[in-house]
């Protein structure tokens, strides 16, 4: 008991300090450790199987709309990263640099990609000449490093595990259709797999990608009232490819310019799962991307039967993600483990239950308790499911809509920012200066300006003067 | 038809040469393209899709064994990289160092992966405390940087990915156990799915890995006769458990230091299914890996009913990996096409096979020609799908054979290494100076003492005292 209680007593509650309950989480649900490299993680079974189940789903989703896999080198030459000269101002202060191999100084030093629009601009310059080459539509997973001064694991890490896609068309309208249809892909996942809804809308100027004509980004709101973007996706336009030189000649052998996109998620999204759906007991996992989906926990494991009974559940449920938990921990021990690893549902089962042929199924986040027939367990697990992945995209929801406010004036938003955590939905007139006022002044920076607009005014709610857009704002990870 | 030709011509002979030959196939079957970086790869997506099937085939069977996946940093501290003595000798002069993070120089340098062993175990020093925690069965996909002077597509790069496993056992016995479990995994793996024999054993001292007790491995010959090292299995004993300090409290509450595993498999393996299959036409892939199975070819394909026909085949074969070259090309230029990819069977259907009510199936690596009618299909493909995986592993262990010698006296020993490429079975006394001197007389190396031990003689095929062992040894890759 002494160490069940260790378990639990270990967690911060999120009320009393959020960032370090998150951290708590994190660790007592083993999903990271800390490396021996500042601001690296180690990412654990726990935390990579929740990774291998985003990769599994979203490069499924990549690849029924056409996109392949490749891979490109880990580094890009100093001369190749200042092609394109607002990408290199962007990235170019915060890049690893390799600077010896082996034994031998290098003639020109190498950064360690910190994301690969310069790589695949420079294969894409080789590799179209003709419009049949288009369009091109790559994607790869891979790792980058960006050497962050203050880092938190998954959410702000010098390396991170992603997706980036690249690609490459023939026509302005086709770049933009296919930027929207990924953010769209990436709005559609977090939503159905993740139960996160999300805001997509486009970033300002100031806000958007380094060298991108337009960034699209989805904003979720998490626990706190903090806004996390989730995921973005840029248009290009020609910009990368009138700097790298990519051209294809066109059906009337004319040359002309590719017009490019690009889009990554990263496992910042798990840092997400964690502050939407988390809970005092630590981790609830949405049902679709959990690597364990119930739990079996015997209860009186020693005596005849129970394990047998208890494996032979796991076989009667092998529709799912189940495993057993048979190692001679206590029950009580296994129930708080299971809650802090976030598994949906666990199914006790002990020689009372079994006398009855029935077993008791108990629900995650809710924590309702189900005694169920034997010969309905599997059905019962299912319903189970499914309805706590939709209740789970509905709270989120919820409680997105109940610390999502309008700021009709500056003193207003002012006030919201400050008491009120959440988006401050509010009108801009469209210049930086106001952007730029509103985060020295509040900390809250523009999130985006979403697809779907409303008129709270006819005025910018920090100069007054005549509006343009209506802007999400809020404080962001 | 200028065009086909030049498809075709533009392949080096493999007789003529080999190497060139080589070159050609990565190139024209489109694998990958060379990077900016010297000695780096970008993987493009026809040999991509090769590793994602390794990848997944390979995933698939590490977890039946209860392998579980994580994730290490990418870089690793130079004063980490020293902990233990020969590991760091062996790697230190082929690493890439980081000196600078954004715009400052690093306190301490960093090197970019070349294994993870060090890295494993500052993680397995801190994360293992008792018996309990124990085995310890990681893996990791990732890429690794090894600054090699010359380098070839796969073969030897730069930068080339790969996973390692990384275990930790409570005994000896467990972790030899272990060693030998992925050895063999490996083995399986390559002959039932790459359709390629391997030879099973122990590397002598002077070739095993750095750090390492023992380092098993799987060697394969390529059509050239020459040996390509295909994966590696390393019992580590207790060397880096004591370097590190990686100890764990036993069941008597004693502290006891961990016995270490590593085993690891690369993108090198796409250059043996190259080297081991292909013929003058290009790449023949083994159709368990093939990304494409089946490439339906429509023979005019403008007249009316026959590009549907050829879509309605690929619903029919919907249990393979399927296409349909529905491009603009000739049918002559796409049958060039899908035999220099590789593709295992083509299936050409045109408006006199409809009319016939069948269609012709030709096997890539025997190129015979079928005549099936449509309601045979399916069973006809996988027939030939199946005889073809089959036969390209005898075929290959045919000429294996064809192509390992055995010498009795170093003037056999050399008459054979110089006249006849392939392996060479011989005894060996056990001394290195016997070793060293073969590889500087012969150029040929020890390849691995094979677990099948053979009796050739009683002595030593260099000095002549009496020998210990049975021998492969070869020219390599």
């Amino acid at each position: 008991m002494a160490k069940e209680k260790k378990l639990v007593e270990a967690i911060t509650s999120m009320e009393e300090d959020f960032a370090q309950w998150y951290t708590d989480v994190v660790k007592k649900a083993e999903l990271v450790d800390y490396a021996s490299v500042k601001g690296c993680m180690v990412i654990k079974p726990a935390g990579y199987a929740i990774w291998e189940n985003i990769q599994k789903e979203l490069d499924r989703r990549f690849k029924e709309t056409g996109v392949e896999n490749v891979y490109m080198p880990l580094f890009i030459p100093e001369s190749l990263l200042q092609r394109e000269k607002d990408h290199v101002e962007g990235f170019a202060p915060e890049v690893a640099w390799v600077t010896h191999g082996g034994l031998e100084p290098l003639q020109e030093r190498l950064c360690v990609r910190p994301t690969s629009e310069t790589l695949f601009c420079d294969f894409y310059a080789r590799d179209i000449q003709s419009h049949r080459d288009l369009p091109k539509l790559y994607n790869q997973w891979c790792s980058v490093v960006r050497w962050e001064k203050t880092t938190r694991p998954f959410l702000r890490s010098r390396e991170f595990l992603w997706q980036e896609g690249h690609t490459a068309h023939a026509t302005a309208e086709e770049a933009e259709e296919r930027t929207i249809q990924m953010l769209n892909l990436y709005a559609d996942f977090c939503e159905e797999v993740l139960a996160m809804p999300v805001i997509r809308g486009r970033k300002t100027d100031k806000e958007k990608f380094a060298g991108a004509e337009a960034t699209y980004t989805i904003e979720a709101l998490m626990h706190d009232g903090k806004a996390l973007q989730s995921g973005t996706s840029h248009n290009f336009g020609d910009g990368f490819a009138k700097a790298f030189g990519i051209q294809y000649a066109n059906k009337e052998n004319k040359l002309e310019y590719v017009h490019q996109t690009s889009w990554g998620m990263t496992t910042r999204l798990i840092g997400a799962i964690i502050m939407v759906h988390g809970d005092d007991s630590g981790l609830v996992l949405p049902p679709r991307i959990a690597p364990t989906q119930v739990m079996i926990i015997p209860i009186q494991q020693k005596k005849a039967g129970v394990l047998d009974k208890a494996y032979e559940m796991k076989d009667m449920l092998k529709g799912f993600r189940v495993k057993v938990d048979d190692t001679d921990k206590s029950p009580g021990w296994k129930f708080s483990e299971a809650e802090m690893r976030g598994i949906p549902v666990r199914v006790e089962i002990g020689p009372k239950d079994i006398e009855a042929g029935h077993a008791v199924i108990v629900r995650r986040d809710t924590r309702e308790k189900q005694i169920v027939a034997l010969d309905e367990l599997t059905q019962k697990v299912e319903e189970t499911l499914d309805a706590m992945q939709k209740d789970m995209l509905e709270r989120a929801r919820a409680h997105r809509d109940a610390h999502t406010y309008e700021a009709h004036d500056f003193a207003e938003f002012k006030d919201i920012v400050e008491n009120k955590p959440g988006f401050v939905k509010a009108m801009w007139c469209g210049d930086e200066a106001c952007e730029n006022m509103i985060k020295e002044e509040t900390g809250a920076t523009s999130r985006c300006m979403p697809f779907k607009q409303e008129h709270l005014s006819d005025t910018c709610v920090c100069c007054g003067k005549t509006a343009k857009t209506m802007v999400y704002w809020g404080k962001a990870y």
